[in-house]
């Protein structure tokens, strides 16, 4: 489809308040990243072999094809061009289709170089980079999940023959879900018991080949295959998801990765002296990169929704004149803006997360683990918090665009069905925030002992100062300070935890209390994750923004996002105590201010995304707003238009409409 | 798959603390509607023309030709069974299917008795019973949808011929997503704005023939194809969402529905004595549908969840002993047991909607338009809160259900994808929550000259002692006592609606007011309609209902459903004065308690839905809880499993992984 001429949203341009050039730099972070996101975008969305409108008609085998396609070329134009790593790693985000690859890179390698050994990293990395092998990592299985230590797969030591034996014991030991595993990988990173002398020693990674190198045919005594169709069409099909049996499969000693604990050859278990702790900085590396995704997919999602919002029009018209720009709506404007903002606030705490990441680096380098576990309570909730926020935010968009966003053309549906497992995998979000939950217990317990709580956790040393302040909020205009909303949210967190503190200390034990007082406890540690968000906000705004009006429009987002919270989660707010019930109403009075703040630069915020129309994958959501020729067009490539007349007409329709019905009941 | 003799819940079944089969009598509504529902669902379910658990995999060629098959062999059925209309439509629902007939008989037929005079009805609807003609409904238009008064359609009489003229002017008026359109019909029920003596007069129903009967090619000037694909694989895609376009074309004056108004001879429109209230009777009645199947699909999820949260394990053993059901999870069931709940709510507020559609019916007959405006609302409001409710809540149980919930042969992606239409097909649940909103202001506005609302709304007369009442409650168990509970609903939902008054009246004008208030108007509306459920369901437990334990499920199931609501929506509470914050944590308090109650029931009352495995279409949630082996066997199926080595190795993944990277370059 060739770019028209046209810009039916140029007056939605025009009134934009501030400078979009700079905005797009304050959304990727620098005019580096802007550059080179810009030049990676318009690379894919050139290379017909990456076209993607197609995506959702085609069937499983043709998507799958079409992936592998994807990814070699991809790795071509990598090699030709002799791409950076952080270019390579865009134009695959650009690509923009779930596959092998993405496992490979994001779960083998890094398996590899956090847990094998110098020797280790030496033998298999190089293979890995150059794709002589391709690794996937089997941890979960058909009948465990989230629980790694429920695993069933063992791992025996036979000292005889210095091998591992890999085995499948059950049915519900089959590996299962791993992507890439299913058709693509020749390699895996096998989570398993480890059991040598009898003992069992619980799970440890191990490096098994699955595949001939020479026709890709499994091994013996491995079975492979695909777990089937999931959820959408398009979307995560592309990956071969895969189920993985062992029938006594045997590895070397040496394929154990080995970094923290070894087996010998005369099979003794042994520890090495290499701090468990530093595994913990992988695991926030991940969920940091996951929380980057999550702003991502709901900037793409909230593109689409306010551009479109911006076309279509609905009713306000008693006279038969032009109806009104569904933007104009506050019912919409209600549902939209908080989303838009959303997108930015996880944007900025994603950034801020990624300075974490580095800021843990290096103190495990320096054996200093003092703010780890804060650091992976911080990521974890963060995770949990942004997955699902964004993946109700997407549906969410999906029906802010009336019926046609129900339709496959819109993007919509593929972009939410893509999206959703990022709720479960990497931690399920219940089970991440109930751990952020245990270390706010631990952490309220040790107030009294006088222990300070250090990082996004130092606000609950001002425990006796939060736990009777009262907000002195007095008119709508005072919601806009920054100090007001902080002291706002510190109090209700503070005060949830504390609250669920007390509860659990009346249960009989301490384990009793935290199960019968779990959901509650969920709330809380909600509670403190959205302070973080809006803390970082906050932060972020009161930075040095260049650019005419960006400061101005991130503060009015910033505000968009505190007030949006607090209004939704009013409850937590006035049970409390924090904020009275007038005060709660004058920030509501003060949200319907800022959306009408918003209203006029809404397009160019999310042009600020900076996304190509190929990326954003959406008739709805395209750049020049010319959307109902688009969508017409869409229609006619639909396979069950290539003939006028139905197939199946002449079987199961005409002999209905030519009344035979009588000898219909003989067929 | 063979029924095993297994039944893995067994032990969940003999906790039930009540008669399930005497619970499926309550829930089906009589003991005749459980047998005939279990007869049409058997016949159903073993006849392998209606198989659906290759659904998810067909292309959409496919799945429109299966669709076609269904439908005729489901008529076939029908007709050598010789099948009550009742029986017909529950066959239909068991076949499960979205397709054409949908629509021919839930929107053509209907609208031709509704619209069309005596003579009309005598001519059409022969031919539609006996399939003669196949039609459907097209009103909504690629640029319009809610506002139909936007429509673009023209139908210009032309005096010369005694013909209409109808013709789409515009791109945006082409008419876009009716079902059945695209392949199926023959025929349309087409609004278009009446033109006539020069005059526009609006929009107004004709029955134009869109396709030959011989042949079923379009007719001359005629334009028809399918929309395209839409969201999720299988789901609404066996449906063919249609796009029409009309260049000019004539059809007979006669072919206008005349019931309400006529063109003459001459040209001239009339209206006719039939008051246009009557038309409001078909909209309750098919709203009064929207609810009834929001809890059979709200059912279906939850049943699925509650039977595999039962089956799977994870953590809560230290020492590798058995893990713990996760359906004993407290977070498990604060989250799926309100969903529980709310299938009830939502069944028993939707016979009472039955009920009112055909007391709404007698007085119409009787020209007593006295409680259509409120019934109307009420019918609005509900199909608005329940489907959104709905939709949320299959997505809700698909995540309960771990990432296997993920795969389409849980049936919960392919659920939520022909599910959530429902939120914006007749009547956009934002649109009709205004209507609903509108109302209460208007009723809010009448009160002080002391009307006496009715139905639903009686309870606003209360306002003296609604705005100031406290409630009484002073334990958790205080909150068990349904007059508590109603007058917390009452006193919330009053105030809201109050508030929202007295801020419209400071605007400029009653219209800005709205407008600019509508945010909060909607939160007013949704209050306004769960009191209505939670009123529905205290009176059905008020009733007498047979059978051993039975009432007291349903007691505890309502109580769960107030207090929930109560929780998720206590900023309403708080902010509104109805409760304290103390009160609002008894009720919390009170709900875990409840939740205690339900866990031994849970199984056995979703047991009483009463779904053979095959409506189900679920791996999770099959009856006997066999669910891994099954999980297993399923994913062979997939098309990408049909070869070990897949399409595309060659091309694509061994040249990476033969160390061709430099060949590749040269492709």
């Amino acid at each position: 489809m060739a770019m028209a001429e046209v810009d039916h949203l140029a007056a939605e341009r025009a009134t934009a308040r501030f400078d979009v050039e700079e905005m797009k730099v304050a959304w990727a972070g620098s005019r580096h990243a802007v550059h080179v996101a810009d030049r990676m975008a318009r690379l894919v969305a050139s290379d017909p072999v990456f076209r993607k409108d197609n995506r959702t008609m085609l069937s499983r085998k043709e998507l799958f094809k079409d992936t592998l396609r994807k990814a070699a070329h991809a790795w071509k134009r990598i090699v030709e061009l002799r791409l950076t790593e952080e270019e390579a790693n865009l134009l695959r985000q650009y690509v923009d289709q779930p596959g092998y690859v993405d496992l490979h890179w994001g779960m083998f390698v890094p398996a590899i170089k956090g847990q094998g050994t110098e020797e280790q990293q030496q033998k298999w990395l190089p293979l890995a980079y150059k794709f002589q092998i391709i690794g996937c990592y089997a941890q979960t299985e058909l009948g465990h999940g989230s629980n790694v230590q429920g695993l069933e797969t063992t791992a025996t030591f036979d000292p005889k023959t210095d091998e591992f034996v890999i085995h499948s014991p059950t049915l519900t030991s089959s590996k299962w879900w791993p992507g890439g595993l299913g058709k693509a990988s020749t390699h895996a990173v096998v989570y398993a018991r480890l059991i040598t002398e009898g003992k069992d020693y619980g799970i440890h990674g191990f490096i098994v080949q699955l595949r001939s190198l020479e026709d890709h045919s499994p091994l013996p005594g491995v079975t492979l295959g695909d777990i089937g169709g999931k959820f959408g069409s398009g979307a995560y099909n592309s990956m071969d998801n895969g189920v993985l049996r062992f029938d006594h499969v045997r590895i070397p000693r040496d394929q154990m990765l080995m970094r923290l604990s070894q087996v010998t050859r005369e099979g003794k278990y042994v520890h090495s002296n290499v701090p468990k702790q530093l595994l913990y900085g992988t695991m926030v590396y991940v969920r940091q990169s996951i929380v980057a995704d999550a702003s991502k997919a709901l900037s793409r999602a909230v593109c689409i929704a306010v551009r479109y919002s911006a076309v279509r029009k609905q009713f306000g018209s008693q006279d038969g004149g032009p109806e009104t720009q569904v933007l104009n709506y506050k019912t919409q404007q209600s549902r939209l803006f908080p989303l838009l903002a959303s997108a930015y606030a996880f944007r900025f705490v994603g950034d801020w997360l990624n300075w974490l990441y580095t800021d843990v680096t290096q103190k495990l380098e320096a054996k200093d683990f003092s703010t780890l576990q804060e650091a992976h309570a911080c990521t974890a909730g963060l995770k949990a918090v942004t997955t699902s926020v964004t993946a109700d935010a997407i549906e969410e968009c999906r029906k802010l665009c009336g019926g046609h966003g129900y339709l496959n053309s819109s993007g919509l549906p593929e972009l939410f069905a893509v999206y959703v497992p990022a709720c479960t995998y990497e931690g399920d979000n219940i089970v991440l925030l109930l751990q952020v939950a245990r270390i706010l217990m631990k952490t309220v317990s040790q107030l009294a002992s006088g222990k300070q709580p250090v990082g996004t956790m130092a606000y609950m040393g001002k425990v006796q100062y939060l736990m009777q302040c009262k907000s002195a909020v007095n008119s709508a205009e005072d919601w806009l300070n920054p100090a007001a909303i902080q002291e706002a949210f510190e109090a209700r967190a503070l005060r949830m935890a504390v609250n669920c503190a007390q509860n659990i200390s009346q249960a009989a034990s301490q384990e009793e209390g935290f199960y019968e007082r779990s959901p509650d406890l969920l709330e809380a540690a909600v509670a403190h994750i959205q302070l973080i968000i809006v803390t970082k906000f906050i932060g972020k705004v009161q930075q040095d923004i260049p650019g005419h009006g960006v400061k101005e429009q991130l503060q009015t987002l910033c505000n968009v996002y505190a007030l949006y919270i607090l209004h939704k989660h009013l409850g937590d707010f006035l049970a409390t105590g924090c904020i009275t019930p007038r005060q709660g109403a004058l920030a509501n009075e003060q949200l319907g201010k800022l959306y009408a703040q918003v209203r006029p630069s809404a397009v160019a915020l999310v042009d600020a995304f900076n996304y190509t129309d190929h990326y954003l994958g959406s008739v709805l959501g395209r750049y020049d707003g010319d959307v109902y020729p688009a969508l017409y067009e869409e229609a006619w490539k639909d396979p069950l238009n290539e003939t006028v007349v139905p197939e199946g007409y002449h079987e199961y329709l005409r002999p209905l409409i030519r009344q035979q019905q009588l000898k219909l009941s003989r067929l």
